[in-house]
C-alpha cells in the first residue's frame, strides 16, 4: 500500500477513527484503525465492537493493499504535523510497518494483519430513510441529558428513538429518562419511516453521531433493523448496535392534566436557580419554588452553609404553590430552550411537573420533584 | 458591619481569597475569608497558615465591623451575580450570619467568630526593594518549570531568590531545579536589594504572585527576611513563608566549559521534538539528538509502537555527537526562548547541556542528558 492525502482530511478521518477507539483495550487489534486504499479513495475503519465508523477519503493511491495501525498515534502524529502538508503513507508489507512520511518527518509505526481486523457484519435494515442533519441534532441534542448512567437500568442507557403518535400524527420522536427527569422530542416523519422499529440508540453512538450533525446542510441517511443503526453521509458510515432492551412505558410518565401553568424567561430562571443552588450542600441540591400570582421565589435552606432567596417576575395565575426540585434538573431543563419563554404546568408538590418551550409541543419535559 | 461594594471589585477581591485557601481543611476558619469594613475600605484577608493574601477595596462602609465567611461559597455567589450589580454585605452580630444582597438575591452565610481567624504575624523585614511586575514575572515564569514536584527534597520545592554574581556584576536571581533540569534567571538589581538574604519561595506562593504580576506598569514592593517574604501593590499583601533549607550549590551543576554549540530555532525545534516524541511509550520519552555539520536529526525508537525520525536544518560547526533527552524536559526548555533562537551548548553525550536565548546570559538553563 502507497498513498498521498492531505494532512486536514486525514486529520479528519482519524480523529473520527480515535475516538471510536476504546481507551482500554484488551484486544490489542481494537486500538488500531483498518486503513484500505483502493481506485482513488482511501477508507478508515474503527471499531469498539458495538459502534463501527468507516471514513471514506479521496487520496492519490499509487499502491493499493491495506493494514492496522494504531488510531491514538496515528491521530497524534497527525496533529502535529503542519497545516498543509502532503502525507504519504506507505507499507512495505514484509516489515510490518506503516512509513509515514510529511516533509523531513519519517515515521515507523508498528502494525498488525488487516485480517484479523473485527469489521462488523452487515445487516439487513428493516427500513431507510432520509433526515436533515439539523434535524437529528434537535432531536438527539435536546433529549441526550435525560439518558440514565445507572449501568444496572441498561435499558434507559441511550436515547429511544421510535415512530409514535404526536400532535401532527405520527411522528419521528426521541425520548430519553433516567427516572427523575424525561424529554420526549418530536420531529415530522420521514418518508419511509413509517415502519421503522423502535430502537435504543446507545449513549456513545448518540456522542459520535453527534460530529456528523454540524453541517446544516448535510442529509443523513438513517437505516434501522431490529438490532442495528446506521447513520450515512457520502463519506462517512456509522453503525452501531442498539440496546437489546425494552424501553419502559413512558407515556404513562408523562402528566397530562397539570393545569397551573407558569410562564417564565428561561434564561432569567436558570441564573436565578443557578445562584440560590451556591449555597445548598453538594448531595442534595434542593430548590425550593414558591408561587404566588405573578411571583416566583426561589430558595435554597443549607443549614450548614447558608440560605440563599431570590424573587422573579413571571406569569402565574394560579394558586399559592410550593414545590421543590433537584437544581441539577431544572438547569438541564431550562438550558434545553432556546428563544421562547419556558412554560412550566404543575399539578401540586408530589407529582411530576411538565415543561416546554412556549406553546411548542414537539419538545416536552418532565421533572420528579423533590421533598424540600 | 455593613457595606456596598461593585460586584468587580469584589469578585477580584474574593477570587484572591479562594485560590489561597486549601480545598481539604481539617480547621474550619482556614476555609473563610475574613472581611474587614473600615473608614471607606474592606479588607478581604484568606491564608493557608503559609501563605496570608490582604486585599483592600474601597467600598461605602455604612456600618464598620469584621466577620469571616467560606471564601469559595461567597466567590460563587459573586461569581454568578450579574454583570455591574451592587452588593450589599452585612451582619447583625448576634444571629451570627452575614446577609450577601445584590438585585433580588439574597444570601445568608453562616459566618465564624474574627477573633478565630489566624492572622499571620508581621515580620521584621531585612531588605526592602521595588522592582516593576514585568521583570518579576520574567524572574519567575521562566524558572517555576523546573521546581521539584518530589516532596522529600522540600528544599527544591520553590524558586530559590538570591543576589548572585551574574554578567552584570550583582544581580537578582532566581533558581529553581529538581536535579534533572534547572534554569537561572538574573535581572538588574534594584536598589536597596543588596542585603537580600536569599529564600526558597514556595510554588504556591509563585502561583499566588503571578496573578499580581499581569500588569505591566505596576511596580511591586518586595520585603525580606530570613523567614518571610512580602510582595505587595498599593491594595494587595502577599505574605509568605519561605522554604526551612538549604538550596543546594547549583553553580556547580552549570557547565561552564562546554564549547559544541548548536543554534536552532526554538519554536521549529520543540514542534519536531514534539512529533517525534509522540511513538515513544509513555515512560521513557527518550528523544535522540545527532548533530552533523549544520544538521540535526532526531529520533525516537520505541520497539512496541514504533520509530520516528526528523531532520531539521541549524547552525553547527562542531564533530559528530549523538545525545539523548527527555522529550518533557527539552519541550519545557524551547518553550522558554521568547523571540531569538535557542542556542544549546554541548560537551559530551554524558554531560549536562546549557541552553540560553541567543546570546543573552540572563537566562541559561541546564538539562541532563538521558542514555538513549
Amino acid at each position: 500500500m502507497k498513498i498521498s492525502i492531505e494532512r486536514a482530511a486525514l486529520l479528519k478521518a482519524v480523529g473520527q477513527a480515535q475516538s471510536v477507539v476504546e481507551r482500554r483495550n484488551t484486544i490489542p487489534i481494537l486500538a488500531n484503525v483498518l486503513i484500505e486504499a483502493e481506485g482513488n479513495t482511501v477508507s478508515f475503519r474503527a471499531t469498539d465492537l458495538d459502534i463501527e465508523v468507516v471514513d471514506k477519503v479521496p487520496a492519490m493511491v499509487e499502491r493499493a493493499g491495506a493494514t492496522t495501525v494504531s488510531a491514538v498515534t496515528l491521530h497524534e502524529i497527525v496533529r502535529k504535523l503542519p497545516d498543509g502538508a502532503l502525507v504519504v503513507l506507505s507499507e512495505d508489507g514484509a516489515a510490518g510497518r506503516l512509513t509515514v512520511e510529511a516533509g523531513r518527518s519519517v515515521f515507523n509505526l508498528a502494525t498488525l494483519p488487516k485480517e484479523d481486523f473485527p469489521v462488523m457484519a452487515s445487516a439487513e435494515y428493516a427500513s431507510n430513510f432520509a433526515v436533515p442533519a439539523p434535524v437529528l441534532r434537535r432531536l438527539f441534542d435536546k433529549s441526550k441529558f435525560a439518558i440514565s448512567t445507572e449501568e444496572t437500568r441498561y435499558y434507559l442507557n441511550g436515547v429511544y428513538m421510535h415512530i409514535a403518535d404526536g400532535d401532527g400524527g405520527k411522528m419521528l420522536r426521541c425520548v430519553a429518562t433516567d427516572g427523575h427527569r424525561l424529554a420526549r422530542i418530536d420531529a415530522a416523519l420521514p418518508d419511509g419511516a413509517l415502519e421503522m422499529p423502535g430502537v435504543i440508540v446507545p449513549r456513545k453512538t448518540v456522542g459520535e453521531l453527534r460530529k456528523l450533525l454540524d453541517d446544516d446542510d448535510m442529509t443523513i441517511a438513517v437505516s434501522v433493523s431490529e438490532t442495528k443503526i446506521r447513520f450515512a453521509t457520502p463519506n462517512l458510515n456509522l453503525t452501531s448496535k442498539v440496546i437489546d432492551g425494552t424501553f419502559p412505558d413512558y407515556t404513562r410518565v408523562i402528566p397530562m392534566g397539570n393545569t397551573r401553568k407558569l410562564e417564565v424567561d428561561a434564561s432569567e430562571f436558570a441564573k436565578a436557580v443557578d445562584r440560590v443552588a451556591t449555597v445548598s450542600s453538594e448531595r442534595s441540591r434542593a430548590v425550593k419554588l414558591v408561587l404566588d400570582e405573578d411571583k416566583l421565589t426561589l430558595s435554597v435552606n443549607a443549614p450548614d452553609s447558608g440560605a440563599a432567596v431570590e424573587e422573579l417576575a413571571v406569569a402565574y395565575g394560579d394558586e399559592h404553590l410550593e414545590i421543590g426540585f433537584n437544581a441539577k434538573y431544572l438547569l438541564e431543563i431550562a438550558s434545553q430552550v432556546d428563544r421562547e419563554n419556558a412554560v412550566f404546568l404543575f399539578n401540586s408538590a408530589g407529582d411530576p411537573t411538565l415543561m416546554r418551550e412556549g406553546n411548542d409541543t414537539s419538545a416536552v419535559y418532565v421533572v420528579m420533584p423533590m421533598r424540600v
